[in-house]
């Protein structure tokens, strides 16, 4: 190499003729076999393996992240399935480009809030107290600018969201209680107390904060949200390859449309 | 629901207010903290819990298959992102598309190909004499028709792909080498007799064996490949957010592109 | 440049300080204000700009291939906007993942397999009997092989897609009814005779076959469906900002799901 | 139609068993062989045909859009196909997806940018000293923010890019050198007093400003471009079908990268 391509590199991964590497370590001899693909995906992300509870941590957000039935991404990969069956990874690319600030931004915006919010409060870890009041600030500033608070409220579980518990006490047995999901909680209560209007946080502002406790950064905590949908598109489109969606919906729209009155002679 | 609806339904997974559900399971108090992010995988595409041994055997294969350095893919995602930033789901996407018949379809051509020769396979397992027969009668035609055999030779691994012997050992020690592996084996040695040139089974072959061992469907196969480069093109991402490629690689080739003499004045 | 740079270079395009070129003209001076994005789009693939006559019978596919109404692959695109508004390139990729063997496949399969046939005509343009008997011979050969005729026959148009009859008429008034259009309907007709059913030819074949007659490699005929799909795409993306469709479809196939009997508790 | 499913319809197209539909014109009698592919984009946008002026002027942008050479986006594609060659459609839909805030969102920045000054602007159209004034407060709230101003300076054309005084020489001769064009002129004027450096407009800004004036919204200005975009990735798609790069590119980097240090052994 010219020193003039010291550029062209990555840290990830590389291969000789008889050896593949990973973030330096060997990949049939040190990470197959060794490592599970969650703890693989935090290696290469965060550049060094999770503990025992890290990983029990992580493989609990991207569970609660894979599926949620027929959501428009779903939907979207099905019908692209319906034209062009020959081309899997279209159907999966269709599905994951909806994944943008509407259904998997709220991971990365309730990470990056409250890992902005974090980078004002003293005391590492913060102090309760600390969080509490920087908590309260934010959530203030928030209302004040007319803004939603990320992480809070669900069309659906509008009372609680059921992931939410869950991935708290996880984290909580791991001694994983960090100070993104702190501060998530605080700003619920703060939340609260400001509004008199309980929302929960809900499932996708909690993994990012447990994401963001992990030390994925705030930017890529989308990326973990895309990955676990991938699983449950194969999963779907699986399904549609024995039991076609695709056809019979477009076949029931095409129907109501044909049925409506025609579109106007002009316009 | 309407009779006529039966057909708008997905045995994937579904919520309510306060539950959410994944092939008949609650996600919060059954598969969170319960089964990691393999085994859910796993557990959505063939509808039953892995076994230890399965477990094990599948998470080699999509750490086998998550990463290979700067390929084609991870620079279409990476010159992607340096025009759109904004959209990891769009650079993630756009790695995606190249997992077609070239780059990893092998790991699917190579599971329909195993998986039509044992279709015509007596015995359940067959023998190991069986296999062999239909190993050679395939690898005859196959060379007769002028195709190439799938799931045999490397670009970069000519003598052995590092991962092949891996992963098999971790099937044989988890009592998983079924027919594909093993019907695998018999090609890689049919070609070597037939043929006088000894190719090495290949990576993106052994995979596409051993899930298609562990029950995945053909047709699935390069659904699993393509969620282990999601891990992947995310660190690659990441990478490219702290040191950008792109932007030098564009630069490298526009400067190579004009040094060069201009296009011809007419065509 | 060095001289093993020579592969790094497009007959395209590129640009000076003070210029840009295409295809050897200069893009302000030769190419804007003097011929419109059709002729463009033509002079980029086949290398040299239209006939008047040619150019109507491109834009006149192009014109037949924009758009459908709400298929799959323009709800795909409008569910891609319900997750990713921000994103416009996301959906019109979306869109455009299911232009595939189903949709669009059939515009390259007729210009593909009318052109394979031609290869085998002798005579240059081939006389009408010499046409007549190849199709005669290529659709009994397609029928015994048990395989569809591309370009025939049509879900909803099924005496006759309204495109077709004027597609030819403009070819024939522009002089310009080129061997794959008289041999596609050559086609049609040793279809019917041979089956006793007559089919008619549809629009996405029509518009293969006059692709090809003006120059353009059947492997790019697809190109030109997408190119046109883009256009549609965008017209449908601007109607989903203003009246949203995708949360709609999506609220009422979800309170569908939902009012169905709850998935089964175990599988 | 039930009168709950007046929300399931499109006013952009639809067909009959006879008849197809866009705009409320007959796509066979009305549009094919009567408008341009360019004509009929405009007219499903902005919902009536355009004047010849007004088309020669979009004719002029889609032209002055199509094709940069070997760009990021033309380099992930054509990447992309070297991966899946089988599937043109997801080459184009990767080569799009580089279509954001970077490269093409500059189109839509100056549309909405300008659009959002001339709300602001008495009269209609608003005179050349209300145009100047505002563009000067413009720009001055844009440099306090420290915040680029949308349209102006290129990394290449740093004097002139060659595009601009062609458009607006092609909107002057068609009577439509609108407000957003004047505007853009404007703004470039006060820039240049305001900074005492004078940066060129580009060819992006001009062309979202033309697009606005022929009006576009500016939310669908970078469809446009996109759509351009489109014609130039078929005919680099076409290229590489002939003269791969892709495969070059990549055992390049391979190369360059192997020959490199290998990694660090840990990190």
């Amino acid at each position: 190499m010219s020193s003039e391509d010291s550029w062209l590199h990555t840290d990830i991964g590389g291969s000789t003729a008889d050896s593949i590497t990973l973030r330096g370590r060997d990949l049939a001899r040190d990470l197959m076999g060794k490592v599970s693909f969650s703890e693989l995906a935090f290696l290469l992300v965060v550049r060094r393996l999770p503990t025992a509870g890290e990983l029990g941590l992580l493989d609990a957000v991207l569970v609660s992240l894979t599926d949620h039935g027929l959501t428009p991404t779903v939907l979207a990969a099905r019908l692209t399935h319906t034209g062009a069956p020959e081309s899997l990874q279209g159907a999966i690319a269709a599905g994951l480009l909806g994944g943008g600030s509407v259904y998997l931004g709220p991971t990365e915006d309730t990470a990056r809030f409250l890992s902005d919010v974090l980078a004002g409060v003293p005391g590492a870890p913060p102090s309760d107290g600390a969080l509490e009041e920087a908590a309260s600030a934010a959530v203030r500033a928030r209302i004040a600018a007319g803004e939603r608070v990320p992480g809070l409220g669900h069309p659906i579980h509008k009372v609680v969201d059921p992931r939410v518990p869950r991935l708290y006490a996880i984290a909580e047995e791991g001694g994983l209680l960090g100070p993104h999901l702190c501060l998530l909680r605080a700003v619920a209560e703060a939340h609260a107390a400001q509004t008199g209007r309980r929302l929960p946080v809900n499932g996708a502002g909690a993994a990012g904060a447990a994401l963001a406790d992990l030390g994925v950064p705030p930017s890529l905590a989308r990326g973990f949200a895309l990955l676990a949908r991938t699983a449950g598109l194969v999963a779907h489109l699986g399904e549609e390859m024995e039991h076609p969606l695709g056809p019979r919906l477009y076949a029931e729209i095409d129907d109501r449309v044909r049925r409506a009155a025609p579109p106007a002679s002009a316009d």
